[in-house]
């Protein structure tokens, strides 16, 4: 899955540069796959391509967006509105993808600045807004600390998925979907392979 | 490797808890990964457990850290100073883990604040502060435009390892190690995966 976003933004790239066909082991190379693999991909997700010709740069692309499509805005919010919570509601690129967030809340909200056109509301409001809004996804930026209790309280507001700043491991219901960014471990990744590299 | 750091998260978390040993299939189950991975996991890295009484946490931990261990003070520059760079720029966690930020830097300097302890330089000290803390680890958070102009730069400067913000897959030479982190990406596969839970 992560994959058909990374051949995405290749996909993008290529067409950028102006070619409208694509060979899979081109795609491979820049997506850091095999061709096999891509063709792999492709066929679990029933994308043919063309043995002579390559692939549609256009046809791929829909066909990926069909398949990580949401064509409805998705609406969600961000708790937490510390350093990370602050870039996010910031960050412009969700709108363009149909993702909108429609509040944002901290226990301090006065934590509102004027440059931002979503609020910042006050914990109690949490229920209010899912509600009104039927939200199912949230970003979770608030401290390693309270990171399990709210976490628990978006879960019984009916939050089914989560994108989790909080360094921990949270323990969550079955039917819900959590996706850990920790950017200190996502860093030291790039340390260690870095020291390897010049080993 | 991504799992060490999950295990690692998942052993903090037991040993606050007041446990002093853990066995491989309650690591799996809070890290989500199955024992039988988990014991191989750590048999590639070997650290071996006994196998009535589980893993003790303490050994685990500091084998951990030893595998992932910068010892010294990893130095680091972060490039872009927009929304994404302004957040990581006060990231506390980065200095607990051994990873200074020696500086940032941006088109626009002036974009420096006061309450931040790092200083916001202009792109012509690039090349004075990677050599004189003698840099190989930076933070790409430019816009996507600039960000393969700014790399190539980075490159030619000496930088090994990248954490990439910027939403395009990068050509870099083969020394050269890129981390990427796709935000927009990230919140996608949440909303993905939720959808077929919510089905």
């Amino acid at each position: 899955m992560k994959r058909l976003f990374t051949y995405r933004l290749c996909l993008i790239g290529f067409k950028r540069k102006g070619f409208d066909r694509v060979y899979s082991y081109t795609l491979g190379e820049s997506a850091g796959a095999s061709a096999e693999q891509v063709r792999k991909d492709f066929s679990i997700f029933k994308i043919t391509g063309n043995k002579r010709g390559g692939y549609k740069i256009d046809e791929l692309l829909s066909a990926i967006e069909d398949i990580i499509k949401h064509q409805e805005d998705q609406y969600m919010i961000i708790v937490g509105m510390g350093n990370i919570g602050r870039a996010l509601v910031q960050y412009k690129r969700f709108k363009l993808r149909k993702m909108i967030i429609v509040a944002s809340f901290d226990v301090d909200p006065s934590k509102q600045s004027k440059r931002w056109n979503i609020p910042v509301l006050p914990m109690e409001m949490l229920e209010d807004i899912i509600k009104k809004f039927h939200v199912k996804i949230a970003i979770l930026a608030v401290t390693e600390i309270s990171a399990q209790d709210v976490a628990n309280r978006l879960f019984d507001l009916g939050i089914k998925g989560l994108l989790n700043f909080a360094p921990i491991i949270l323990k969550t219901p079955d039917d819900v979907v959590v996706n850990n960014i920790n950017l200190c471990d996502e860093l030291e990744s790039v340390i260690y392979y870095t020291q390897k590299v010049l080993e």
